[in-house]
């Protein structure tokens, strides 16, 4: 079986019912594909206490450098209501010009791209002059604690070394050509609760309603902007995902109160610098809420979520441009550069190399009736070929 | 047996355990203190759909005008922990100088302390110079709706008219003499919901968090003050008893927030004017909140809670000046004439004639070993045979 045809590899994958944490065959059926390319694969499982074990793939080809690394999952989010689908989630139908199927998008098609256009490189060049990988998790879409981050630490571990990766992540808001990633926002989280002491509303002396505290507090993070964005990033951008009391009784005040927040930052900040500044803001709302009648500082305390998302941003011109290039030569469009949207597990892989990403149209992921055009199949699959011919000049030059 | 001792009463009063909506016997031990007496006693069932039946009272004594309402509740609230009580909460334990037990001051010691001054006044004086009646709910701590209000339409419907009442709750905040309360604040709750659009936290312009339009709302009602009070009422005071959004993932805006509030106003309102208030606040901040990046105005809802507390204000000098005075001729102290704390049944008996309170020491009230002074109970029935006897005094004298 040639595997140089983007739509049979995807196929293939979006037929292995792969929710996270399944397995579902996805990645069994990748690894049927790369070893007849002469790729060695290994399968490591990955587990963590309180989550379940989860089976991820790491495969190369060529034992020298350069060494650049495809990364990407196969796990997908579930289908939400089947009846709902024009074609069953899993069964990968042609309809026209379209392949239906949850994953075909996010992101089995960007994994089936980049198979064919290794199995066509290799068809007319022969094996690169280096190394390809595939660093594939099935824990992207869940809780994200058995995959990419275990899987690097794994290889490395074994003496992997890379120079540069792509991700396969669908990056196109409308059109294929629109947009390479080239960096994340930071991504941090807590929880902020407000004590008062509770009583009855018509004794207020007597009580110290935490709302009064937590209304300036909560209004504090949103307001001013944290910063007007840098020539790579958006602006910084926090909100208070929630807020919550729980009093069911209108004439009581209640005795603590609580709100979460969610801030994306960009490289004005670290996460920790970011922190700071965020307590810095409580603690001066705190000392002074004009909702207080007695003005006394605001009592409350922050839990941080666990792991933050390091904002990073990848300054490799040889690898931008090999990707850009690509794109433009095979699309005529000249993709953005883009540092927006959420994270992605290139959070973790910009610790090991440079890293980029760029894959389908992502305007169908996580929706009922996920789909990708054939027609894009074949560009991208084009697009990932010219980039690998660009790429590898490039570094054998440098 | 004599009824003219208020310890006595108390005892047989709380060791009917009368927890609304239960009657547990209270009703029953109150007729077989009035009959003896010569008051005439119904007993009137109430009823409401959705509610329990609540057993009232209502006992008169003599025919004729003046008529002097003695109004009240039997019912209590739950004991809480019983263990934990120093005695049994309807054991009616005396312990030193102090009786224990549920409702000794909430307030079946108002009760028994009005049943012993009237005996007193019987045998000393002979009947009363016109009408002594006692109106006496069981339910008052719990949903209110089938107690004083029903009871006193039902009277009134039956011809029953009354020149003045007094309220036999708990009134002073610790010692016996410190306060009348003469009017109360009116209260009217509701519940805000703003609408936002739900989305990923890491694309907030394509979504709009309802909890930046709620911030402002929320602290437009409690920021500034309402007004300063007036020559009789302390300020009106809204709190913002609750907000609630119960959005679980941090990185999803949710699509809508709600918050409740309760005020607590004077006599510079009505109900209806001060909910006038509430929306033009709401609406103001609404239409430009610093939080929201597009300054759209904010879409929001305003329930109301059915059945607002109407603001009163008693101005009757006689009923005033004659319980005035009865506690400053036994107790030496010069009471607050006050119309603070929450609401209670003189907010009904307002519409039927002039209404004053005055009861025990409100301290121990809904508390665990809930308790009076035994000097207290006496000190009371003085305050309250002197009261009678000074109110028909001045009411035949008008």
């Amino acid at each position: 079986m040639s595997v140089s045809d983007p739509v049979a590899n995807l196929q293939a994958l979006i037929r292995c019912p792969s929710v996270t944490p399944a397995e579902g065959g996805a990645l069994s059926a990748l690894e049927a594909m790369l070893t007849p390319l002469g790729f060695v694969v290994e399968r490591m499982v990955a587990s963590e206490p309180g989550t379940p074990d989860i089976e991820n793939l790491y495969g190369r080809l060529g034992t020298e450098g350069p060494h650049l690394m495809f990364a990407g999952h196969t796990d997908v989010v579930p289908t939400g209501d089947e009846a709902s689908w024009t074609h069953p989630p899993f069964a990968a139908a042609i309809d026209g010009d379209m392949l239906y199927g949850r994953g075909a998008v996010d992101m089995k098609g960007g994994i089936a791209c980049f198979v064919a256009a290794v199995a066509r490189h290799i068809e007319k060049h022969g094996p690169p002059k280096g190394s390809i990988s595939f660093l594939i998790t099935g824990d992207e879409e869940g809780p994200a604690v058995n995959g990419t981050e275990k899987l690097l630490k794994w290889a490395a571990d074994k003496g992997e070394r890379w120079d540069a990766c792509l991700v396969g992540e669908p990056t196109n808001p409308d059109q294929l050509g629109d947009m390479i990633k080239i960096g994340r926002r930071g991504s941090v989280s807590g929880r902020v609760t407000v004590h008062g002491i509770q009583g009855h509303a018509a004794y207020p002396h007597l009580a110290d309603n935490p709302v009064r505290g937590l209304l300036p507090l909560a209004q504090a993070l949103m307001d001013p902007p944290f910063d007007g964005g840098t020539p790579e990033f958006p602006a910084s951008n926090l909100e208070v995902t929630s807020v919550d009391v729980g009093n069911l009784a209108t004439n009581v005040i209640p005795a603590k109160a609580t709100f979460t927040f969610n801030i994306r930052f960009n490289d004005t900040w670290t996460a920790d610098s970011v922190k700071a500044e965020i307590l810095r803001r409580l603690e001066m709302a705190a000392a002074s809420s004009p909702l207080r009648p007695n003005r006394e500082p605001v009592r409350f305390e922050v839990v941080w979520a666990e792991r933050p998302s390091h904002v990073f941003l990848t300054r490799n011109n040889g690898l931008i441009a090999s990707l850009s290039g690509a794109v433009e030569s095979v699309t005529g469009k000249t993709p953005a550069l883009s540092t927006t949207g959420g994270t992605s597990d290139a959070r973790f892989i910009k610790d090991y190399c440079p890293v980029v990403e760029f894959g389908l149209v992502g305007q169908t992921m996580h929706m009922i009736d996920e789909r990708v055009a054939l027609a894009d199949l074949e560009t991208l699959t084009q697009i990932y070929g010219t980039f690998i011919s660009r790429w590898f000049d490039n570094a054998l030059l440098s």
